[in-house]
């Protein structure tokens, strides 16, 4: 049974639980606290950003049942800031206490061949994909697409990681080793234009809202930028949101999803394929915090309190610039820069891949 | 000796100390968060709004010299939140680590009589003022002002406690008694045209940077409201500010200071006259978290941690309102309405005359 019109929202001084301590869960703690909502962060490593945030701390293993209990009766509702939260886990405290967005999301967005055969199953365009198991599997697929493939991990790939380029003629044993043999889906790569996300909030009456399209560049598998506004043309813009939208509803969705795309660029007959989606705030919706009134954290939040959602209206023109691992050294710098905001998320050591913390820089909006 | 240019900018990682935990803590702990600088909070009450977004706390009393060198020891620097910190904790704490503003801030701040006495002294425009220690110097000072005037302690008035208006004719003895009895001063009551106020951000290296200067009304003591742009003339605007400078450059003062001015409408002689001065952070400077891309709370942070300060510029108009004890209770309200942003506070009874948020509305700059 949905939830929808069922509960009032939740009440200032309300605790919201996330599982997760990472800078996600850090700002997410703050965007709480600006409602007046306390959170009660559930990490497995004891020194995290969110911690430093947040009203109550939790350090536990996503497994241990017993301790997600206590975590469940402490809250009022619980999100997470991260995908690869056990569903076992999430179902366990959905008996307890409402878990927003629901474990179905997690389950779509755990597996990579589950989220390709539920997109594609709605009728939104994907990158064609085969299910592989095998050395056999991946040589099929890989005659049957024809050109440069990726084979990815189905599950706990993030940041590039468990992901192999791949032609024909490649070795199939070989690829398959490369990704440690866990069960694969081989992926035809597109030469697309550039990479956006729709960032879409959903309420838990259903209604939605969608922040401007940021166009996001990677490297070695990590998200270096995201600008807005992107280069889609409006009517491709609506195409996007609507793509997004259809994912949202069938996932009965609340909160911030982060739907990935690629852009074939402007003229293509299929402009636009779901690359994945993240259930959760996105480091592409990191410029909502300088350039809009309010941001993906607290748009996450007051969905999942069950709060009127807030504007995703932006005032400028931003860019957004991860800093990963030694780039936070140059803190003072970019500190000193007009028209740069800084946020940092505490981590102590700057190792390498890893996010230390961001840059947003601002433009006038033309 | 002055620090200036003595120090290195505290790395991020490091702590701030924060005495006190109200809004004001509970504000400069989440500045300080978004720089990954960490907060520890002492406040003399256990349940207080900064501890929910704090890495560290400590219950303890601003004269337990014993607890406030432990938690000296624990930080990097020491700012505070209020303006009644005793100032023997301060100086106590500045023998173990810098204290940002100083403690002569506090002394200046904490007695009308000093505050007054020192800003005329620099020669920046206050309203008449005389001491009164007994009733023959109320009646004294009355007969020589003529008129209206308001009778205030000298020690611990805040939000209009510890004030009474008094006029020539008076019982003195009652007038008196109605403050407490306590060391006073009467000042003229000046028939002005609206109060204002100048908040500037001073660094560690003496460069200082304002914030437009909202024009603010009170009722019953109480800041209710604050607008930017003011009706001031480009003229006035600069005026207050050099009078600003003037009381921060004799302070040596680092972080934000607030003061409270008097405006005399368009075409006065002597436009603009001092209030007070706040050493901290200010409630007519809320709206900046909303309209300005570095918030008066990020500002302070950078200045006490010796980073380089960052802009005061305004993207947007704005009107701050604070929701004072019920008010609070229109929250669901206000959090749906299009361009209003809101700000709780964590506290848990909605007391008389107890400021539980406040919400910022934006406006297109004209």
């Amino acid at each position: 049974m949905s939830e929808i019109g069922l509960a009032e929202p939740l009440p200032p001084g309300s605790t919201i639980g996330v599982l997760g301590g990472g800078q996600l869960g850090r700002m997410l703690s703050m965007a709480a606290a600006k409602l007046g909502l306390r959170t009660h962060i559930y990490c497995d490593e004891p020194r995290c950003p969110a911690f430093d945030v947040s009203a109550q701390q939790t350090v536990g293993s996503y497994t241990d049942f017993e301790r997600l209990t206590a975590f469940a009766r402490s809250v009022d509702v619980v999100t997470y800031e991260f995908e690869n939260v056990p569903v076992e886990a999430a179902c366990h405290l959905a008996e307890i206490v409402p878990v927003r967005p629901g474990p179905r999301a997690l389950q779509v967005a755990q597996d990579r061949l589950v989220e390709k055969q539920f997109i594609s199953g709605l009728g939104v365009q994907v990158a064609p994909f085969a299910r592989v198991d095998t050395a056999q599997d991946l040589a099929a697929a890989l005659d049957r697409f024809g050109g440069q493939c990726i084979l990815k991990t189905r599950r706990f790939g993030y940041d590039g990681k468990g992901q192999v380029s791949v032609a024909p003629g490649e070795n199939c044993a070989q690829a398959l080793a490369a990704v440690g043999n866990a069960p694969a889906i081989l992926e035809k790569r597109l030469s697309f234009a550039c990479e956006v996300s729709v960032l879409v909030v959903r309420g838990r009456d259903g209604q939605d809202r969608f922040y401007d399209i940021p166009q996001n560049t990677h490297s070695g598998g990590i998200l270096r930028r995201s600008v807005v506004p992107s280069s889609l043309a409006p009517e491709e813009q609506e195409l996007a949101r609507r793509m997004a939208q259809r994912i949202a509803e069938a996932l009965d969705y609340v909160g911030v999803l982060a739907v990935e795309m690629f852009y074939m660029g402007p003229g293509s007959e299929e402009p636009l394929y779901v690359n994945e989606i993240a259930p959760r705030v996105h480091n592409s919706g990191h410029w909502t915090m300088d350039a809009c009134p309010v941001s993906q954290f607290e748009n996450h939040i007051r969905a999942v309190a069950g709060w009127p959602l807030g504007s995703t209206e932006r005032h400028s023109n931003a860019e957004m610039i991860n800093l990963i691992g030694k780039d936070a050294q140059a803190w003072r710098e970019l500190a000193a820069e007009a028209g740069t905001l800084i946020h940092l998320y505490g981590k102590r050591e700057p190792r390498d891949g890893r996010k230390m913390g961001h840059i947003n820089r601002l433009f006038p909006k033309c």
